[in-house]
């Protein structure tokens, strides 16, 4: 019993952090019972069309399906099935009309034929990369509603009559989704990817900031605040999540490419440019991670101490710049400041390479250096990795 | 209109390309059209519920939702569907007869407090990463039964029929789904993992192959072939992919969970195992990514040639490692050879170590030397990268 209680309480705190993490993920629920209670109690109380079953299924099922987390995605999604609706329902009546050109044997193989044809070529289609990243879920309906429409038994009139109720429905459900989503504490997905792009940007910073604390180790030494290691070494790791934000990004730029113009973005707002400075982030990220293995390495501290001051600044001076450049993203001003601090960390760059002159020549065993040697190499590559991301944004 | 036809050409050869790069995408529209024009020529024929519209409308939409590449997605979501209409049945059941003892008046104002309690939880539910990578549709397809029958006007005897036929419908859609994926050329999750993995391997093989003759660019002074850089540039690129194939890898990962044994897979296969793999791979890249942007970086010319053997030796051997690795998982033996390999580039590690102390102290600008000098540790780094890959694949 005690276990089960333990249990339970782990899975309540696990809901907790969920909630707390994203409070944006409760409003969501909310908003999902909200619009399917609503989208429910409507057709509970008036059968509008011919039976209750069928009609309200499909304003239900489009509810269920279409509703997601981002206004892009809802919109995409009712974008899909309402026009993969109207194009498959339009062609599966002229498929019907056609195979019932061929007589009482030949309908059933002639309609079997055109099913397998599209459904085949239409499967084919979404192996495409484009047609996969935005289109993905109209084929799907397109598919089945062209099944549906060219093989069922009915008449062409009472066909066109289902088929225009059914496209009603569906477009009311999408609707009324798009709706909810939009004017009820929306979430945009151009916003997501604007902040989550300036987040990695920042999550780099931090560490670059710390690096110089962590691995020349130099409690007390100096007077400087920033070389004192800090006691939380989690911005050791926060950097990893960017390594492995290809896919958050791609998705959410292609939600935010069916998002309309809102707050600060415009309707064709260069969402590939972030994509770009995602990717650009990335490498950076790339960078760290060969720098961390190196932090715990040993080393002869004179010469450490020799190069100390250049490295550290380089490391600062560009954890400066990419917060700079961050901040500059999230309020989408020109980022002044930042080319001050990326001229420091260029200037301390170049600084490095006397210092190394003069440190590698007093330096009397050569081998014991080369991790440090590495480690200034690997950060001028960070200097220049940021650089290449302030031009990126500057465009 | 030349316009037109060179599109069209350009999309003709855009399709062939996709086919040729993995027929089974050929096979596997094929399969879909079979499934759907079977199944949907069954239901013309054969009106065997009330009506046809609707029962017909069920299986042939879980054909085409459930159908999917892989058949650990196809089981998956199969599972999902079937499971969870029959539970959400269940409860909507209980929720319609609970509510209806509230009389006329507290029946829907109780039927939409429940739509709106279990849509919230469930919605909120699905933010949970565990449940999102496996069991994302199955609460999907719970909320909209749930929502189907507790709300739907019927009494319950006709409501337990009507389920009762749907719920078969289903059954025998997903099991058609599931016997097509696995009897007609199936494409297994767990089998793309394994040869995911290697490939991902022998990708960043292939670069540290190239390396050494890219790097030192020593055509025609030396005798060894592996010395003269590769004219297709391509091996230098290959690597990049590795770097974002981490969503892909945990795709597959948990589609491969639903599948059941096959060729020389066990139904508990260690799949965690293969993630643990992919990610050291990637750390492996990201050192890759790093050393590459050192390719075209100058250097004294003479400094290098006292420590190319090494580095060379240092790369072929970490490439021939992974190779012997890779192909080690592709027939699953123990890959004894790669040891071997293993153990050459280690001591060419070491051997560095001295080289690179005469080395150094023959060198006059020292500055100079500074790439050269990150490029062999980098390729140190990646030495250990290998051998970590080496222990995890023998676990």
């Amino acid at each position: 019993l005690m276990k089960l209680v333990t249990k339970v309480r782990n899975v309540a705190n696990k809901i907790k952090r969920l909630g707390q993490d994203d409070p944006r993920r409760i409003i969501h629920s909310v908003k999902m019972g909200l619009a399917l209670s609503l989208i429910s109690l409507v057709y509970y109380f008036r059968p509008t069309y011919d039976s209750f079953g069928v009609s309200a299924m499909w304003a239900v099922l489009t509810v269920v399906v279409v509703f997601e987390f981002t206004v892009g995605a809802t919109l995409g999604k009712g974008f899909n099935r309402g026009v993969a609706t109207f194009l498959a329902g339009a062609l599966g009546v002229g498929a019907h009309q056609l195979a019932s050109l061929a007589g009482q044997e030949g309908e059933p193989m002639l309609l079997g034929l055109f099913v397998f044809l599209l459904a085949a070529t239409a499967s084919f289609s979404r192996f495409f990369p484009e047609i996969k990243a935005r289109y993905d879920y109209g084929v799907l309906i397109f598919i089945l509603t062209f099944c549906l429409v060219s093989v069922s038994g009915y008449r062409v009139e009472k066909l066109i009559e289902l088929a225009h109720q059914r496209l009603s429905t569906i477009l009311i459900g999408s609707f009324a989704c798009v709706f909810v989503s939009i004017f009820v504490y929306p979430v945009w997905a151009g916003e997501e990817l604007h902040n989550h792009i300036a987040l990695n940007m920042e999550k780099i910073a931090d560490f670059l900031e710390g690096f110089g604390g962590e691995y020349f180790d130099t409690e007390g030494s100096v007077g400087e605040t920033s070389l004192v290691p800090k006691k939380d070494k989690s911005f050791l790791d926060r950097y990893k999540s960017v390594l492995n934000s290809n896919t958050t990004e791609e998705n959410l730029a292609n939600f935010a490419r069916w998002e309309p113009c809102h707050a600060r973005f415009r309707f064709r707002h260069p969402w590939k440019q972030y994509l770009k400075i995602g990717g650009l982030s990335r490498q950076c990220a790339c960078r760290l991670e060969a720098l961390s293995s190196y932090i715990n390495s040993e080393g002869p501290q004179e010469f450490r101490k020799n190069i100390q001051d250049e490295c550290i600044k380089m490391s600062s001076e560009s954890a400066k710049t990419l917060t700079e450049l961050a901040s500059a993203i999230r309020t989408m001003t020109r980022p002044h400041s930042a080319y001050a601090h990326l001229a420091n960390s260029k200037a301390a760059a170049s600084n490095l390479k006397v210092t190394l002159k003069s440190a590698l020549s007093l330096s009397s065993d050569l081998l014991q250096v080369i991790p440090a040697v590495t480690v200034t190499s690997l950060l001028v590559e960070v200097v220049a990795c940021t650089e290449k991301i302030a031009e990126s944004i500057d465009e």
